[in-house]
């Protein structure tokens, strides 16, 4: 068993933390802390975009995790006014918006919240929608590798006005634990592993030709989605290298699961019904819950 | 007069365009479509960070367009789960979410219904919070140029793997024109025009210390403050960068106006009590109230 330690001295000498973006106030000097009573059986934290999902998935985890409870779940962090957080036993539900620079802000204050409550061998996982570059619609994908929008297999961000490359890959064991539990042949979509891409732009980023602004052509765009799928890369979406690169600075274990609701190699826009979709979404639910059940055994 | 044109070709091709993260379905080959119906009155689009904060700024600024409504505004792409819009009049006040990477998202998707619903002469605007750079709390900033986390007044970010680099800075008459009817004598508090850093993540991107990862110290963090400082920033957020450029190159015109809630020379946490935060965060709708009534005389 293992504390979260992070990876800033600064903690250390701080008399109280107000994790602004949850409106959650920490006393770090106490010993025995209110945080510690509420949030210190934690054991994964499960994040995706919108709070609907979230809170759709704090009610799917219940009675996988044995909680016999018909009640509305709570969003903890509703006075923050940005963040959703559902907690369903030791499982915490999370929102954190569309991208990067959104999830940062709140990964920075779970990944802080974890360790003023002392849990012990938290992972981290992230489910979400996405688009697929060679794989069908309904595609599950668990990445292995995360590159950035230059597809290079970083996360490359400015601190202090210089640009920093940080690692973005996620733990071995964590992307074959969820394939291994992942993966059951009674399921009617298919999961892999792959390579995944992360941009901050969702239209020019993602070279999709129908956002405000297009300044390539169709064929432009081909060719770049060709060479990401030369690299490994399945799916894209905005979160992963930051997600990968900061939870391995934090030195806790982390994962990426998302299902394609396009092939982005067949067009730009998202055609599926919306029951498709719905259907769609519930693919991460499952594979999570499965997931998190071989990781509580 | 002028309407939006934007700047993608393809758009001139589609026969109909999915705005999917708002959940509105554009026949774009229809000459009187129903977008233009519902939307072709819009004169000014405010967006900021919360839904809470979105809806509030709707009824303050109900009296001021002279609407008589008392009804709970009604959020118009609630069913796309990510952003919330309210329509009062002329004015859409639409939620972003913290940051460049989401905000960038609804914003091609609001470039594209102003164009669909063939709005003239739209001017988007941005209200917000941010930290001070060596100004009071509670002051307003209107921002001239954005700089990004390398203190650099460009907008970078990769386009089919390349590094791309958008001036960022917003119209003189816009600015201008905020100041002039902004700045009134019997104000409380100060607005200035400077220029603000946008980066895409709130602690290590920003130089504060008490981020859940952070390799420098506090005498690295006043060197970098200090030198933005010495460029003439006076705030710093996570959108102007973006905002700027992404508005210009589709030849629309913007304004960012943003209040501080520290003063980041003194410290890196916010320490304002809530109700100053609400009396603060009043500030930008004063000012935006005056600016929408002076462009709709």
């Amino acid at each position: 068993m293992s504390l979260s330690r992070l990876n800033n001295p600064h903690l250390d000498t701080m008399s109280s933390d107000f994790l602004y973006h949850l409106n959650i106030n920490v006393a770090c000097s106490q010993n025995a802390t209110d945080i510690e009573q509420q949030f210190g059986d934690i054991r994964v934290i499960c994040t995706g975009g919108t709070q609907k999902r979230m809170k759709e998935l704090a009610i799917y985890l219940r009675p996988i995790l044995g909680i016999a409870d018909n009640s509305e779940p709570v969003d903890l962090c509703e006075s923050g006014q940005r963040y959703a957080v559902y907690k369903v036993g030791p499982v915490l539900c999370v929102s954190h918006g569309v991208g990067s620079s959104t999830f940062s802000v709140v990964l920075h204050e779970l990944l802080k919240l974890v360790r003023y409550a002392k849990c012990e061998d938290v992972v981290f996982l992230r489910i979400g929608t996405c688009g697929g570059v060679g794989v069908e619609p309904g595609t599950v994908i668990v990445t292995e590798k995360a590159y950035n929008g230059c597809l290079e297999n970083v996360h490359e961000f400015p601190i202090l006005g210089r640009r920093v490359r940080r690692p973005a890959f996620f733990a071995q064991d964590v992307v074959e634990g969820i394939l291994g539990v992942g993966n059951q042949p009674k399921d009617s979509f298919e999961i892999i592993k792959a390579n995944t891409m992360a941009t901050d732009c969702f239209y020019e980023g993602q070279g999709r030709i129908d956002g405000a602004v297009c300044e390539y052509s169709e064929d432009d765009k081909m060719k770049f989605l060709q060479k990401a799928h030369d690299l490994g890369i399945r799916n894209i979406e905005m979160e992963a290298t930051m997600f990968s690169s900061l939870t391995r600075k934090a030195d806790v274990k982390a994962g990426c699961i998302c299902v394609a609701l396009l092939n982005r190699l067949n067009g730009d826009q998202v055609t599926i019904t919306m029951e498709q979709k719905h259907e769609f979404e519930q693919r991460p639910f499952i594979i999570v819950g499965r997931y998190i059940t071989h990781l509580l055994k």
